[in-house]
């Protein structure tokens, strides 16, 4: 596509991508889109018989939703890789039952790429040793950038995304392997089995729902916000139907935001009737995980990140007031109040 | 000191740093800095007599440093904010009770100026209206930056400092009021008392300990980082020792950094034996505290993403080997295999 430079555009990668027709992402002038529009229509991944490709807006807009794209991508597979992990190590299951796990999630509310390869690796076996093939993998893993500049991004705009920065951060820290042997040399538990019954496969199917619904929330929000600060009109509900085929996050979940965005693109997923449907049902179970995980040392970084955001986001008094004090305090910053009144500074005077 | 632009100076802010001197972090040529030093360690604070000014290397970095300051200095304060909400929320101990248990803190591991204010605006009575002035706070807190600015350099350099990010992240959140208070209206539940019993005063003291350890010692694998990839020879133990006075994020356990940073500047701080005792100390108390926080629908980002860096540096076989799978299987990345065998690809051919 070198020919095409003001079309940004989302490929799945590899073989999958041409057998399957890619997700393809437009930016650039309306004008110049129109008329490539009927190939790249042609070319491209189909759901249900539409097309999953669209122009996003002007400027930057294809290259920035094809980001961000990658940024949930990366934060979908940490959490995978974290539920995973306590399969493997909290509820000690062979890597073939962990596969069987993962296909039956394929079969309900997760259904995805993403979950439907998980199953397929977790089942495969390696041909040199016969022994799990995700056993003889290094946990080492690589990025080339696109995770990085999401969180750049997030940071510029003040729109967070936490999921994706965690899941950013995870794959670093996996990179340093000869750090992480010192560590638990020097704290010798790893990763403890966790107690009869403290989680079920359940239970981590209903955690992965919902931080997949609040990683989504966060990427839509964070579109919204550059949509927003660059004028670009990006068509959010479009976004999520281009997201449908072709490309590695697709999902029938993306349908469901799709259908959400369509009835009110400015509105944060996690507001939106079906999603407050699923949470309000799996939030339980992402807190239980969580705080399992926690207790048996197992690293959760995404899933406990994705809670968080979710407490703070429903919870009308939070405590940043502490925040403000020790600002006002320390820098005479000033406050709000809360009963309305004008008062912009507390009582402690000059320090 | 605008007509010295080569300096990277940290000042505390307002009339504080005014009384005390500030702390005086120097970039720029190591001649402008010599000759300026007799100055700039003539106004600076003191710390048993050091003046808290030093040259940190070439080019930008004093400011970089200072920079990272301020990052440590949200996760910080961040922090505190959460133990500071489970005592409100959790345990329902009004704000005086919550200034006398930070007034003891202040005599222990945790002193620092941080904790000494902490108590100090919990304290503080509003004069207006006779209630605690905390509470007549709004709980929405601004930035200037300067913890956004290390967010992104991280991400540039590939040094996580997740406890920096999810405070950033926090302050972001604690600014969208009206969508926190239209997610407490469709969730409901807000924080819930915690049941009796479930985390202590003492806890949170231990959980506040280890989640500083953690967060400075990703602070200070990010400022070696950028020295490395810079050139820069920042001199990492004078780095603690100018923080121990003059600036925001002062305290005693600096002086341990700086002494354990003398030993082996490389380091990460997790692994020196003086915070490997406090870890192993109170790595239970933050787990307990996080996961009663998770159960009780307290946010904890700072907390959580501190616990679950210690999680992932302590862990020589993590997860991530899932994610390499998953990359091979998709785009064909390849992976390294734990029994030094050659074999970059899975057995799952072309998809």
């Amino acid at each position: 596509m070198a020919g095409v430079p003001f079309i940004g555009m989302g490929v799945s990668g590899g073989e999958e991508g041409a057998r399957h027709g890619p997700a393809i992402m437009g930016g650039g002038p309306k004008a110049a889109w129109d008329r490539v529009a009927p190939i790249m229509q042609a070319i491209a991944a189909r759901y249900e018989g539409e097309p999953c490709a669209t122009w996003m807006g002007p400027g930057g807009a294809g290259h920035f939703v094809k980001t961000v794209h990658n940024g949930i991508e990366y934060a979908d597979m940490q959490m995978i890789s974290e539920v995973y992990g306590i399969m493997r190590d909290g509820l000690a299951m062979p890597a073939a039952a962990i596969g069987t796990v993962f296909d039956g999630w394929n079969k309900g509310p997760l259904r995805s790429y993403l979950i439907e390869i998980s199953g397929a690796v977790a089942n495969a076996v390696d041909p040199e040793t016969g022994k799990p093939m995700l056993d003889i993998i290094l946990d080492a893993a690589g990025q080339k950038g696109t995770g990085r500049w999401t969180a750049i991004e997030a940071q510029h705009l003040a729109a967070p995304v936490p999921v994706i920065e965690a899941a950013v951060a995870a794959r670093n820290v996996s990179s340093r392997l000869h750090a992480r042997v010192l560590g638990q040399g020097t704290y010798k538990a790893a990763p403890q089995a966790m107690p009869a019954g403290a989680v079920s496969v359940a239970d981590l199917e209903g955690a992965l729902i919902a931080g997949k619904i609040l990683c989504y929330a966060q990427g839509f929000d964070m579109l919204n916000a550059a949509s927003r600060t660059f004028g670009w009109g990006v068509p959010l509900p479009e976004v999520a139907r281009v997201w449908r085929a072709g490309c590695i996050i697709r999902s029938d979940m993306l349908n469901d935001m799709a259908t959400a965005l369509t009835d009110d693109p400015a509105r944060n997923l996690m507001l939106a009737p079906v999603f407050v449907a699923h949470l309000k049902t799996h939030h339980t179970a992402l807190r239980k995980v969580v705080a399992s995980a926690v207790l048996a040392g197992h690293a959760v970084p995404a899933l406990s990140a994705g809670l968080a955001w979710f407490d703070m986001m429903r919870t009308a008094r939070g405590t940043a007031n502490m925040i403000q004090a020790q600002r006002d305090f320390f820098g005479a910053h000033g406050f709000e109040r809360t009963d309305g009144r004008p008062g912009k500074h507390g009582p402690w005077g000059a320090h």
